[in-house]
C-alpha cells in the first residue's frame, strides 16, 4: 500500500469519535480526510467543535481542520467510520452505503440486520462475507457493524472456549464504565460513589448480538448467519469506572471441562482469523491474570492500546461448571478500535481499495 | 421490661463497632454498659481510642466513655454483641460464653459451627432453638452469628420466593461496598475509580451461609440444622461505594413463575417472624422499586435506618427464569443492626434478662 | 400561629426544590400549597415529573401532588420561595412581587440589585428592612434573596471574626460539592477521580456577594446597603463530592489576632439576631472542629440537618494572619434551607402573615 | 556516553519506586542493576515482593530481579535514587553518601539542610555546587534532593514570574491526589467522595522549600543557600484524584503586571538551565492552558510523560495582583521523574561518572 486510503469518521466530536480520530492520526493504512459531526458543528475548526477529552496532544494534530455535516452528498470517502448515535445512523449509513461506501458503524441500528455483518474481527471475520447480502439489494457500498462494547469483551472472552469445548449457557453480569454512555452521559450526582443497576436496552443487545457473533455463515440458499443456541443471561450495572467494562461471566462448557483445562485453552488460544495481521489487531489478545484481584479497570484496561481483552480468576462455578472475570476498554476495543478493525478487514478482504 | 439491661460491645472503635454504639445509645431495652477493643485503645477514653467516622453526633455521647480491653475475665455482662476479627473471635468468643454470656457475634469464626444458629431473625429465627446444641457441651452461655454482610442482603431477598415457590439454583453477582472492609480497608489507590473483582472468601461464605439460613431446623435425634440443597453461585466484587452492597441475582424457582407472580409474592410477604416485634425490625422489610434504575446504593440504602432490604428490576431471566436487584445496607442490615437483632431475639426468647 | 401559611415552591423538581419540599412537608409554621415547574412537568403528579433523589421517603410524601406551570398569574400564595434558574427567575420573580407575593429567591438574577436584601438571617436580619426601596417603586409584595451557596458558608464563618475583629482582607479557595451544579449539572466523566478547576461567575458572585452581606444598613437618604470594603479573593473548583463545599480561607483581622484569640470569639459567638428564634434556624451555628483532619464533607456536612457551619483548622497564616477551614452543605444552608429561613425572616418580621 | 551507568533504586516497591523503575526501564544513560526495599521484600523476586499498580507491562520486564535489603554496605553503585520513607532514609543516605555514593532522594529527611541542594534542576540547577558543602566534612560522596511533589509543583510555576518580575508573596491552595501519599496511603473510606483538609507537615514543607528552591546560591564565605523572602501561606487539601497535584495560587509580584504581560512571561519562559539538556527534561516545561476549565487533573497531567507543569486561568486577583491554576503529576514530576532529573544534573556536571 503505498499511498494512504481516505477515511471519513462520522460524530468526530464525540467520546468514539475522539479516539477514532486519535487513532487514525497514526495509521500505517488510513488517512482522516473528513470529520463530521452534527450541524451544531458544522463548519467550525475541529477545535472549536469540542472539548477534547483524551490524555496526549489535543486534538491529536487536527485542531484546526474543519469539521463538515453529516451530509450523505458531501461525504465522498470509500470508507466511513461511523460514531453516530442510532437514530441519526439509521438514516444516514443506508444513503453513504447506496452511494458506494463501505461504512464500518458503531451504532446499534443495523446490528441485528439479518445482512448486516456483526464483526469482531479476531472471531468471526468470515462474516464479513454476509455483505454480499446487502449488495444483492443494489447496494454498492454495504454496512458493517461492530457490537455493543459489552458484547465485544463478552465475546472475545467466550471465543476460545466455544472453540475449544462449545458453550451450552452463559451468565454475565456487567460493571459497566462511565465512557460507555458518552459525554455528558451518565450525570455525575448520578454516578458518584454509587451503581446504577440499569442501561437501557444494553442486556437484550449483550442477548442477542452474542449469538450472532459466535453463531456460523451458512453458504445457501444464500448467505446467512445461524446464531448460536447458548442460553445466555445479561444484568448490565454503571459503576464510577471511567474506561473499561468488567464482567463475571459462568459458562456452562460441553464436557464439564476443569478451570486447569479452560485455562490452558485461553493460554493456547490463537485467533483463526490471526493470519489477517490487520494493524490494529493487539499482539496478545487474551492476557491471562495470575492475581486473584485482577483484572482491574484502571490498572489493565489500556494495555495495548486497549485491544486486548483480559481474563482472571478462572475457577469452578457450582451452578455452570466455570466462572471467571473478564474486562475489556469499552471505548476502544468495544467501540473507537472495533470499528476500525473492521475498516481494516474490509480493506485486507479487497472490499476496498 | 422496666429496666435496660446491659449491653457489652467488642470492637467498639470500629466501622461496625461505631454503629453498634450508635444503635445501642437509643435502644429502647438496652444500655450500653461496656466498650471493648484492643490493648491499644484499653484505657483511653472512647474519642481518644478512635476517630468517629458516622455521620450525626460524634460518639453519640460516649465521648468519656471508658475503653476497655478484650478480655473474658473482666465483661461480666450476660449479653455481648461483638464486631471483632475472626481471630480474635475465636479465642474470645467461646471463653465468654463458657462464662454465662450470649454472644451476638459479627465475625465470621463460628457461622458454620454445626451448634451455632446463623440468624437472620426474619427469616430464620426458630433456627436460635440450636442454641441447645452448644449448651449440652457444658456451655452456659452460647454464641449466635449473624451472616456476612452480603449473604444478608440475599438470603432477605430469597426468603420471600423460597417460601412462596421453593428455589431451585441461585447465581447472584455482587458490587460491593467499601464499608464492607472496615478501616482502613481496601486502600484508597485501588478502590478510585475502579473495580477490585475479589473479595477474599467472600464468595464461599455467601455460598455455604445461604443454604445454612435458608435450611430447616431438624428437632431429632438431636437439634441441628438441614441446610437447603439448591445450588448457588457467588462472584464477589469491590466497587467504590460507601455503603450498600448491590447483588444482581438470577433464581430458578419451582414452577418457574412469571416475574408478575414474583413481584406479587415479594409485595405480599410478610415474615413468619413478624409477631415477635423486635424493636430493630423495620415496618416495610422487603422494599419494591418500580423506576427501572433502582435501588441505587447512595440514594436508597439509608432507608428505614438501613434495615430494609430492596428489590428492583424483577424480570425474566433467560438462563434461571427470574432476574433481579437486590440492595441492602452492608454496615447496618448486614453487621451492627442485624447483631443487634440476634440480641434482641435472645431477649424476646427468655435466653437473656 | 394556629393555621399554617400556605408556601409555593418554584422549581420544585430540582435539587434544591426537591430539598424544599422534603423541608415544608414536616415545617411547623408553613404548608406546601403549590409545587410549580416548568411547562415540561406542569400537569403531571410529582412522581411522574422527576426522580427523587434524597434519601428517605420519596416524594416526601407529595408524590401525587399536581405540579403547575410557573404562571404568575395562577400563584396566589404570598410567601413564595423560588428555586427557579436566573434567567427564569428574572422575569417571573418581579411579575409574582407587583401582585403582591413576598418571594423568597435563590437565584442569583436580583441578589446584587441595589434594593434587593441579601440575606443569611444569622448574619444580616436587620438588612431586610431594604424592602421598603422595592415598595417605594409600587410594588406590593418584594424579593429577597440568598446569597450564592459558597459565599453563605463564607459569610457565616467570617461574621464571628468581622464582629470581634473587623475584616481587612480575605482570600478563599473553595473545593465546591457536586450538587451545587444542580441535576443533571457536571457530566460524570468530567468529575470521576478529578478536579474542574472553575465555575463560571461563581468567583464574581462570592467577591461582590460577601461585601454586600457583611455590609451596614443605611437608613438616609434612603434605606440602602453600604458594601463592606475589605479586598476578598476567590478561586472556585469543583471536586467529586456529592454534598458541601469546603473552604480554604485566609483572612487579615484589624490588630492582628491570635489563633488562640480567633477560636475565642468563634466559640464565644452569638448571632445577633438569635433572638429570631426562626424555626430552621440551627441550635449551634459554628461547630469547630478540634481534630486537624476535620471537618470533612461526607462526614460532618448533614449535622444539624445541613443548617451549620463548620470550621476547623484554624492557625497562624504567614501571608494573612489567620487561615482556616470552612464548611457548610451548599444545597440546605446554601440554597433550600436558606431560602426558607428567609420566609420565615419575613413571617416573624410581620411582612407576611 | 557508551556504556550505562549503573543505578540503584531504594524503596523499589513503592508507589515511587515502581515509576522509577518503569523510568530506568529505558533510560538512554543508566541501568538499573539493584532493586532495594526492606526487609520483608529482600530475596524475594521483584514480582512476589509487590503488586505492580502501573499501567502498562507489569514490573516493566523486572518481574524477575531479586530484591535486595536497603543495606549500605550491599549497595555499591555510585548512583543511587532513593524513594524511601524520611525515617530509614535519615540512617541510610548518609550512610551510603559517606562510602561514596551520590544519593538523590525523594525523602523529606534532608531537604531543608543547609548543605543539601533542593533541586528542581529548570529551576536551580546551579545549586548542585552546594554538594561542595558536605564534601567539606570529609563525605565522599553527596545527598541532593528534590523537593516535596507540592513545591515542585508550585515553582515551577513561580519560575517564570520570578525571574520575569520578581515575587513578593504567594497564596497557594493545594488539591492533592492519593498517589501522594504512597499504598495503602489514604483508606478509601476517607476519600471516596470527601476532601480531606489536612496532611501532615505538607504547608510547612512547602513554605519553607519554595523559598530555599527560589533563593540564590552565595559563593562566599563558603558556599550557601540564601532564601527568598517573599512571604508565601499554603493550604494543602487531599482530593480523590488518583495522580495530580491542582494548585489555586495568588501571587504579589513586583510592579504589579497585567495578566497579559504574566501570560507573555509564561509563555516566553525557558529556563535558565535548559542548556543542560538532560534527558528527563519535556520539550515544553510550562504547558499554557486556553480554555477556562482546564488544567484538570484526569485529562492534562499525563503530558510529557508527567514532566511538565501546566498552567490556567491566568487573571486579576483583588487581593494579590495575579491569581492562577496549577497542575503536575505529583508522582512523576513531583517525586520519581524529579529525583531521576537530580540524578542527570549530577552526571551532566561531572559528579558522577
Amino acid at each position: 500500500m503505498n499511498r494512504k486510503l481516505p477515511v471519513a469518521v462520522l460524530g468526530a466530536t464525540g467520546v468514539v469519535g475522539q479516539r477514532l480520530v486519535r487513532r487514525l492520526a497514526c495509521h500505517p493504512w488510513f488517512e482522516l480526510t473528513t470529520l463530521a459531526a452534527s450541524e451544531r458543528s458544522a463548519g467550525k475548526r475541529y477545535a472549536d467543535a469540542c472539548a477534547w477529552r483524551l490524555p496526549g496532544e489535543p486534538y491529536a494534530g487536527l485542531a484546526d481542520h474543519p469539521v463538515v455535516a453529516c451530509d450523505a452528498a458531501r461525504i465522498d470517502e470509500p470508507l466511513v467510520i461511523s460514531a453516530l448515535d442510532a437514530a441519526v445512523a439509521r438514516e444516514l449509513e443506508p444513503a453513504l452505503a447506496r452511494r458506494g461506501a463501505f461504512v464500518c458503524s458503531n451504532a446499534s441500528a443495523f446490528r441485528m440486520s439479518a445482512d448486516v455483518p456483526l464483526l469482531v474481527p479476531e472471531v468471526n471475520a468470515d462474516h464479513v462475507d454476509l455483505v454480499a447480502a446487502q449488495r444483492d439489494g443494489g447496494t454498492r457500498g454495504a454496512i458493517v457493524c461492530n457490537p455493543n462494547c459489552t458484547t465485544t469483551v463478552l465475546v472475545l472472552a467466550l471465543k476460545p472456549l466455544h472453540d475449544a469445548f462449545g458453550i451450552e449457557a452463559v451468565s454475565m453480569t456487567s460493571l459497566q464504565a462511565l465512557s460507555g454512555a458518552g459525554w455528558p452521559g451518565v450525570a455525575s450526582l448520578d454516578a458518584t460513589a454509587n451503581v446504577v443497576p440499569y442501561i437501557g436496552g444494553e442486556e437484550e443487545k449483550v442477548e442477542e448480538e452474542a449469538t450472532k457473533i459466535l453463531g456460523a455463515l451458512a453458504a445457501s440458499p444464500c448467505v446467512s448467519i445461524r446464531a448460536s443456541t447458548f442460553a445466555i443471561s445479561a444484568q448490565c450495572t454503571r459503576v464510577p469506572v471511567v474506561d473499561g467494562h468488567t464482567e463475571a461471566v459462568g459458562v456452562k462448557l460441553r464436557g464439564d471441562p476443569s478451570p486447569d483445562a479452560v485455562l490452558a485453552a485461553l493460554r493456547a488460544f490463537c485467533s483463526p482469523f490471526a493470519a489477517l495481521e490487520l494493524p490494529s489487531m493487539p499482539a496478545t489478545l487474551v492476557r491471562l491474570h495470575d492475581a486473584n484481584d485482577r483484572p482491574q479497570p484502571r490498572l489493565d484496561v489500556e494495555r495495548d492500546d486497549g485491544m486486548s481483552v483480559h481474563v482472571g480468576r478462572v475457577r469452578r462455578c457450582p451452578l455452570l461448571g466455570i466462572k471467571f472475570i473478564a474486562l475489556g476498554h469499552n471505548a476502544e476495543r468495544g467501540a473507537a478500535g472495533g470499528a476500525l478493525l473492521n475498516a481494516e478487514l474490509l480493506v485486507r478482504k479487497g472490499f476496498v481499495s
